[in-house]
């Protein structure tokens, strides 16, 4: 069996998630196909992106589910369009937020999310109060650097992650570490190493990849979403968005 | 000092409010106008619709600071826009359903939400959560009728208040109420009279009124919300959203 | 419509508060009176003297819905008499920390309370958790100046409130500031300016002023606390309380 | 070693407690000895009374300080004056509501409190908000009988308790009980004993043997409430409080 | 890339856990094989149970690791043995109860536990709180079927699960729901059929695949528990367990 | 009536605890006699080594209710065989960690646990959250000796613990402080010391002392743990643990 997972990015920037990121992902069991929405903010670094973000995301989940795909995935930590999109399918929709947190409970008595910039402490205290995990966020930590220029100096990037997520365990008492940016994609392992050098043995997140999988684990054992908390939504007309709504021209992937 | 509030409705449906439904509220102190997003859904009863609705609507907020306003109300218990449009303005914006829930926690030892669908008590329970008040919310009860529906027969709209109101003081142990839809505007009054008839003098809290208030209250003694929480925008383009983003042909009155 | 409001100050310092310092608040709708306890401490630093303001402060609210005031506000953060004096009238009774801090947990993602003395820190602490915002109050922080002398050098006070409200945005991640005593009344726009100078947008909230138009709020709408949490005491005589539950001999203002 | 331990009487009813009621809890190490304020109401069945039943506590509480008492115990279960009280003197001042609340949650999952009058239910949640329990008080339930009627019918009172105690463990998941007035003063073997018959084997706590016994357990232990939390107040003149504040005639006991 | 998760039965009942039970859960990508202890109660229904069950459950993992395992998953709903045994080994060990209430708290608002008896609230209750799940969980509910006779009569088994969750849907709110016994395993797809057919569509999960799905997902992911909350515990001698924490004469599957 | 007090080591280290130690606390009331498990680690300092002990100690719990003792303490502050033994016996067991975190909770607004190592710190804010108290917890501190050096140089040790304490006061705001571990009998009285020197008065809890008094005042009281929470486990064979079950050749003391 094999389970056909889409990863929906929620920006309009070309070329920040390419299928080669992913290669490595792909097994026999898992097959993974891209899709982008047209509409909305060339990254997401604040509640108004988030939310210009959101509807043509939800066109591209609701196409997904349309073209057979098994699950999908939206590809930013805001987890946005999560609870629309719920409301909308059947199949399983991923927040890459949402998974990774739930992830570092499992795997640590505390986690900190390791995200790009301050102003999104709010954001992440949120989402984990709402996903009932606040007890377990141990802070929100801030490289401080804009997505978009993340990978400007990898290198960089990865020693900042590393001196920020010290800070972390040591001050506050952080056993666990997630990135809380999708942009960071890939550098779980160079960020465990510069900890397991230090001293730290803890797992690091990287949240695309546990999404995808975790996608996959949910179609493999038959669960989705519950209806009773995402019902669908009632039959009406929703004025001004039928550009947005439209299906793309040609079929993701 | 007259302050001018604007009450923005997130829903297209038209003359779902009017000038008249406000006139009882405006005093030498408080002078109300009204918008309305022209785009989205025609009344909000799923997430996907609190979704569709909030780009239109952080449109007419961000309109309403550049026409002068001092302050904004969103005219739905969702409190769609909320978080985006906090970010775009100076001016204080409330939601309602922030506003009275905290009302209810300052007069009543617990509260409870009434709304007019059973699947809206994820979306209660979540923004309880987020404005901190989840430990006195005693429960959310729904009259199960859709919110276009509930002026058709206003009466049977209150006692269906009355009754699931009763209902939560006995059995949640509710010292007061909020009703959960912008929709039952003007009914707090028979719905108190109702339940005093019954021995329960307790608050109800109508919150549109509560919320008109309270931005004036606001605007009197120089508040608005903390920039830490919501810092403006990062400036980028945003693809796909120039009809919605549009000023209003005229101005909103 | 003019509200009627009267703050009672539950110490026995003659002139720590006087009319003039509330002219500015009042408006067309606004009327403020002034009464204060003949019975108790003179200022309230600790739980003794909360405790000791408290019949008197009672005497004081039932006296003025007797005389057909509005509304009470009680003129200290320890909030005493509420609980009690909310069993004893109908009309509503503020407490100006109460007030302050749902209006700080409305405008920030978390708030610190800036008080006079360390010891206080209890107090808030309990007040948050009994009004139900324990997870919205970042910090206690105090400025370590006795309430009487906060006025002494009133430039020197509000240099150390900037100071240490900086310190708690800074380590305690606060976005939102409540004056944790009502001595400070004034020093809001202060204390806002140098916070503006440092780089920080927040809201700093004035106990008073806010409690004052809160109470407004309250009787423009209708609203009063709930009689399931506070309904009337049983009749029954009270004991050696005659001199201290006696009507003052001229009738406040 | 023999433990002196005062329970003071917070309210006004010649004759409510009695020398021969404590009789069977004195040991060879605990010396039990009376008093009662002399000011306040006859019974404490709302805040109101709470209120004014405190000062005179207080007094008579720091009278036994002075005259060598090596522990207290306040004889009701608002735990009236613990605040206050505990600032004033350095020996051990023990709520009976506290203690018991604490001693139930060490012995079962959850409790109930099984008190008086429903109205006394924000009290109890309160309190147990206070002292960190929130999360282990299941219920608060009332037999809805006024204090100063609860022996006029022994028998139907502990009946009575009976019976609402297995309504709680039924409904609310209760694993403990206690009583939530100190009225209740030698039920509990009965109530044990009912609910036992009725198949629960649960602790029934009577609070002011526990309390009592508790007050000894600290001072053996050298142990007494911090300084930090309850640091002693700051001197100054108490207005129109000297009666209440005199010494009693003639020493307590 | 296989990856080899081992399940590990903490109770001594012959035959419990076959093989071929699990044989639809392996994939090209999840080899799975059994071991089980070989001391210890033959069902686990209590705390004294799980204590006994432990040290040869830590046996038994610790020679997983030496034999090559990838991951194991203890065959328990009381995750026995799993903050030892995380401490003794570096592989992912994972409790079935932790995985799902997990995944049910992504899945759903809130999820009950249905499990086998009442007694084992507490125990779900208390995990639920270490685990940080505590505000998802909406209750705990039992059929009051001891663990080995569960298979006794499947189809009455199955409709009791149907109708206690039904009961928990309507009385508790509950919007998911996990098997509190991996005596249940199978037993999804009846359950969530029988409530599809009774108009809930909700997610109803089997805990022993789900925790096997996901330890081959941490494997693939690089990820397990952190070393800072489990770190190797000290080298000591253990006396009397010699024979307990011998390796198996042949080696499981 | 002299209470019967079982002090139950779990651990084997011979001369770990000496009937010497605990003389000064006999009294008139209260007899005190040792015995240890003869299984398990010889000091406990992880969770492996927690569960290792339990089987052993369990023994010897069923063994002092079956010689008469009237209540059991087990020697250990991670509470070991705590909710098993509570199952097997009607007699209150008591873990000295939940009584002692009780007490500070009584004592101070917030308290602090000082114990040996830092990778405790999970297992005390597990206890917390089971025992209902994560609210009361300030933080977990520790001096970073091993539980069998801290009598190698008291004086040293006790220094360490006045320190260490300090540090929690100023920068946790503890208002309390429990010792996290029972090697550090005795010396609660010399921390104190050296913390009122610093100018700190607050409670220090030993808590064999303060365990031992507690487990006197639930007998005295007619009190033990719920059934409820508790039950009795089911009659089934145990595998494997005949030795361990075993009774001790000579009964203890």
């Amino acid at each position: 069996m094999s389970v056909h997972v889409r990863l929906i990015t929620p920006i309009t920037t070309a070329g920040f998630r390419r299928k080669e990121d992913l290669a490595a992902l792909e097994t026999a069991g898992l097959r993974i196909s891209l899709s982008a929405t047209r509409t909305g903010p060339g990254s997401i670094e604040s509640a108004y992106e988030t939310t210009f973000s959101e509807p043509g995301t939800v066109a591209r989940i609701i196409e997904a589910e349309r073209e057979g795909v098994d699950a999908v995935v939206v590809d930013c930590m805001a987890d946005p369009a999560l609870q629309a999109a719920r409301e909308c399918v059947s199949i399983p929709v991923i927040g890459p937020s949402q998974t990774a947190m739930h992830l570092a409970a499992m795997l640590g008595h505390t986690f900190t999310v390791l995200t790009v910039l301050t102003r999104l402490r709010p954001q992440f205290e949120n989402l984990a109060a709402i996903y009932g995990l606040r007890g377990k966020l141990a802070a929100v930590r801030a490289v401080d650097i804009p997505v978009l220029d993340l990978e400007s100096d990898i290198a960089a990037t990865q020693a900042r992650l590393v001196a920020v997520a010290e800070k972390s365990i040591v001050e506050d008492g952080a056993h666990a570490v997630v990135f809380g940016c999708t942009g960071l994609l890939g550098c779980a392992e160079a960020v465990r190493k510069g900890l397991l050098e230090r001293g730290y043995d803890i797992p690091v997140i990287d949240p695309i990849p546990s999404a995808l999988r975790m996608a996959a684990l949910l179609v493999e054992g038959g669960l989705s979403h519950s209806k009773l908390t995402w019902p669908a939504p009632p039959a009406k007309p929703m004025a001004g968005y039928a550009d947005i709504l439209a299906p793309l021209p040609t079929a993701a992937e």
